[in-house]
């Protein structure tokens, strides 16, 4: 069936509702599809004018020479994101300027599209490299996947235009240049594999998703070169279907992982979906930060070894966390399990939002758990190298995340509930509107309401229903111990990690509520994670909070804090609107110097001063009140410290 | 005066003793130094015939084409730190291949030098860059230092030849392009700064001082583009004189340094040497690794923050070690202080020792103190990337570490006492036969022999004295609490972090006995080093120990085990003629899969099994058994864990 959204599997437990089905209306994430919408998509055309990707599109479109091209070789990917925001946001918001936007870049990429179908500014021309001979690091086929991302989106959200034909064109290009009596050859970038599938999803071409098969198939056969990073960089150290936890590149990794959900949703292999489950189960397990950020180390910017998870090294690309998502949804879709909806929510909370500034005009790349000391602010008017830390910057060198951002938030709504013939599932707590029919043709219709994360009330009422029974669902994460649903005047008791139920003749004016624990909360790490040893975290409902410098009193240093866990954490009282602080009691050792040598035979003695409260915010919110060092894992005071 | 090793400087609190005063008889280091000669020197002589980086200098010399030149644009170093290592080797055997090799060599570089001194096979002819292109990262001016390196150990141990000549001769061709009237640049590697004084020192050429400030002042004045890791990976980010610590790439950093002490020392510049005393000591005190490691970060082969010292992320490259004991030799032989030498002998110990394997065939670029899985073991007969970790690497494509290592143990004689007009000290504690005249032109002998580091016996017997009186000192380690002096038949105790000495009219066949307690203890790292909260190391004498996962009792987990710190380590009783072993008691937590998320509203539970004995072996020793999982720090068990 026709589905507004950017995933839309033939098969699986649950089906996705799309843009046209759910409306974010109120609430944390309608927020900031607002500000994405307003703030964001402006920012990101004015920084890709003044960096030059804008021009290099439109002087390839005007048959100008390669000389003066700008950007690195996978600029024009960041076009394509940004179109795909476009078209989702054209059509969550019908707004014409913004189509419009998508209409004329489609005009000008069919002028730029060669006759065979080939399109991209950094190779081919005269004083460029030959198409196709640099595939390792070239990135000519990723950026086709972006392209057919975006070309999806128009289609779905829109119709067939200019942007779909080049779309269609471009992957009739890739079978021909790539399929079974092309070349035996893959990207250095996963990315080309999901967007084919998605285009036969589109449009019922089985030539793609044959394409995107080969592709995944091909991986793990060594048909690139080891480069400086070894083959697990390029995903390509092994067949998928061998690995047994993700490694190497993060982005890389979701990105090939996420394909091969799709392959093997759409041509039953079950096989292969196992093969991806019990990746990311151990991944999840031993391979990710409290965050949802995937990604311990800068070199290669990739997984570490298992457990390896340094809070300070951590790399989490922001991109790392939109992957995330990506692979997590497909696997809910697939297998309806709870635990995937569970990470999509604390990636989105804890890494996507933390990687835009709270106005909007500037992005993390990486998003480490630990701020040793407070980065300088980024130039305001230059590109960031891509690894910057201190502030968020307004854009990078390497500026893949920001468009990337822009695009998950203009979708989001088709990541909010799900479907499958008996009923409806909210899946992401927020403020939403949602018409759809079900799979039996009833038509049920239903308004979200709830302060989530702020609050854990989360009342749902019905506005449309035939008064047949269907079974209308809310997940409760993980952590709600304790969560209750109340529905028909009676409570119950709701199971944390699962999806509180009640199936009902719903009539319009019914309402569901469900009640999540969302006070503050200790976290302990598992004791093989040696770098957060004796330490512990604090969280609250789906946030992770960290402890800046910036707004400690003075004299007390953030490096010299230990926590005392016997006094549980508290809401703070604030009076800032949307942000709540939580305070926990810390004892400060007093600032002192480093000594000569920094071990000792004698155990260093702990402090014996009296615990005084210090103030948490979520981690999302760091790094909005100027340069600061931050934690996540505060060191515990220990009695006989 | 004329003295015969690696650094001698006018001015300063001691005079080293150099190779023809002190020869290195019996023990951990004679064994060492024999090997070097015999296995270590042969086999860098076979892999850089394999890698072509000989024949590059043959085909150069022979006028022969810039086509087919092998290895990376710093490779013609190699051939100059081999040469080095072959004088010093030469000049301490006497043997005559030895000091052939030099010979030959030196005549290959004389026709392979251009007419106005350039030399370096990378840059300038038909094919390649022009000279002095890319001096950011083409490392001509790096190359000439240890060129001229080469030259004073030949010059020194020798005397004049094609080599000595070929090095004045470069040497004056970049005093006049570098110079006052030439280009105001320096190179992105330091090297040739020390290279210059040194050469000052050994000819008495002012011009080579003048130049080489010239190169210190340079630095930090923004002279070379920042590049992807930022100014400071250049050591270029501020001038010497300015900087409070040691930052970006460790091995330019110490470099660098070191070349500020020489230009400091000879030109009397107080301020400078005192602003390198002060990043030392905050270096030491908050950069740098229980082994004498530095460098916490792959990315960019750099120093971290402060506390910033992950062991498994730690990169601890071979070479920073080498350069570490340049530099705090260079600040000893400056100021007296017994510290640098405690930082030379715990650097040479767990550093240098430790990147070479037991058999001489296998070298370590990186030297973490964690390895989390037993890593493979490298192809026998190929190029390691340089950051390979699991076992000791035959070569590297990147293979500085040999070399340095080579010219390090060759030339250790030369790091072993210092003299003043008063009297003579032992720096390092080995087996040794020393011969010198004070400068007060009196005569002195004596004999070393200790088992240190196995036993903490020293003894020293005066072989050569004519009855007056002269002071002898010895070092007493700074973790030495509780050594004693014995002279003249009475036992005083000695102060750890200092010198035992003696004064008296020495006679033939006195003795000074020190006794230093080697047996094992535990040490604790400061509470700012995150990395590594609540865990425990256990060291003895000067050597760091470590836990592998060869030899561990089956179904122990290396990652679940918790040191019982109540126990003493104690010396384990075992057959292994050279490595003594100790053993420590832990509590092993049954081995057990990961949990399906790693962090918990719980804390984690500890083990409450019975302790049973582990065994540690030096850290120098690790990955000489196999592959192997390893750790420095061990976590502590706790009474309420």
């Amino acid at each position: 069936m026709k589905m507004i959204g950017p995933t839309n599997p033939s098969r699986g437990a649950r089906r996705p509702l799309g843009l046209d089905e759910v409306r974010l209306t109120t609430g944390f994430w309608a927020d900031r599809q607002q500000q994405n919408a307003q703030v964001v998509l402006p920012h990101c055309i004015t920084w890709m004018e003044r960096a030059g990707w804008l021009d290099n599109m439109r002087v390839l479109g005007a048959g100008g020479p390669a000389a003066g091209r700008r950007g690195r070789e996978f600029a024009d990917s960041e076009i394509y994101k940004l179109l795909e925001a476009h078209a989702w946001e054209a059509g969550r918001s019908g707004d014409p300027a913004t189509s419009q936007f998508v209409t004329a870049w489609g005009a000008t990429l069919a002028a730029a599209q060669a006759g065979d179908g080939y399109l991209n500014t950094n190779f081919g021309r005269p004083g460029q490299a030959a198409r196709y001979t640099d595939l390792a690091w070239g990135h000519e086929l990723y950026c086709y996947g972006h392209l057919i991302q975006a070309g999806v989106a128009r289609l779905r959200a829109h119709g067939t235009d200019d942007l779909v034909s080049v779309t269609c064109r471009a992957a009739d290009h890739i079978c021909a240049e790539f399929g079974p009596a092309g070349r035996t050859a893959i990207c250095g970038h996963p990315e080309i594999e999901t967007a084919l599938v998605e285009l036969y999803r589109a449009t019922g071409q089985e030539r793609y998703l044959t394409q995107a098969r080969l592709f995944v198939e091909r991986r793990g056969t060594g048909l690139l070169p080891p480069g400086p990073f070894g083959r697990e960089y390029f995903s390509d150290r092994i067949p998928v279907r061998q690995a047994r936890v993700l490694e190497g590149h993060a982005v890389r990794a979701l990105y090939l992982a996420s394909a091969a959900v799709d392959v093997a949703v759409e041509t039953g292999d079950d096989a292969l979906l196992d093969a991806v489950v019990h990746q990311w189960q151990r991944t999840i397990a031993t391979r990710t930060y409290l965050t949802g950020g995937m990604g311990s180390r800068h070199e290669g910017e990739a997984f570490g070894d298992d457990f390896e998870l340094p809070p300070d090294g951590a790399y989490c690309e922001t991109c790392a966390g939109v992957a995330s998502v990506q692979l997590a949804w497909r696997l809910l879709l697939a297998t309806g399990e709870a635990r995937y909806a569970d990470l999509v929510e604390r990636t989105l909370h804890n890494v996507i939002a933390g990687g835009l500034a709270a106005d909007g005009h500037g992005f993390f790349y990486t998003n480490p758990l630990q701020q040793r000391v407070a980065g300088a602010a980024p130039e305001p008017d230059a590109l960031s190298p891509r690894a910057a830390t201190g502030l968020r910057a307004p854009w990078f060198e390497v500026s893949c995340c920001p468009t990337n951002l822009a695009r998950t938030l203009a979708s989001l709504a088709g990541y909010t509930a799900t479907a499958d013939a008996g009923g409806l599932r909210i899946e992401l707590l927020t403020g939403a509107e949602i018409h759809t029919t079900l799979a039996s043709g009833r038509r049920v219709g239903l308004r979200v309401a709830t302060d989530y994360p702020w609050h854990g009330r989360v009342r749902i009422q019905i506005t449309d229903a035939d008064g047949a029974p269907w079974r209308l669902s809310i997940r409760v994460p993980g952590w709600a111990r304790g969560a209750t649903l109340t529905a028909g005047g009676q409570t119950h008791a709701a199971v944390a990690g699962s999806y509180a139920q009640a199936e009902r003749a719903w009539r319009p004016g019914d309402e569901l509520v469900v009640d999540l624990p969302v006070a503050p909360r200790w976290t302990f790490p598992d004791p093989r994670i040696d770098a957060v040893r004796g330490t512990v975290a604090v969280e609250r409902g789906p946030l992770v909070y960290c402890l800046e410098s910036v707004g400690l009193p003075g004299g007390v240093d953030l490096d010299q804090l230990a926590i005392v866990t016997a006094t549980p954490p508290r809401d703070a009282v604030t009076s800032e609107p949307e942000t709540q602080a939580v305070d926990v009691a810390a004892i400060a050792t007093p600032s002192s110097a480093p000594a000569a040598w920094p071990y000792a035979a004698d155990r260093p003695a702990g402090a014996a001063a009296a615990p005084h409260p210090v103030r948490l915010i979520p981690f999302y919110a760091r790094a909005n009140r100027g340069p600061a060092a931050m934690r996540v894992f505060l060191p515990e005071h220990r009695a006989n410290d």
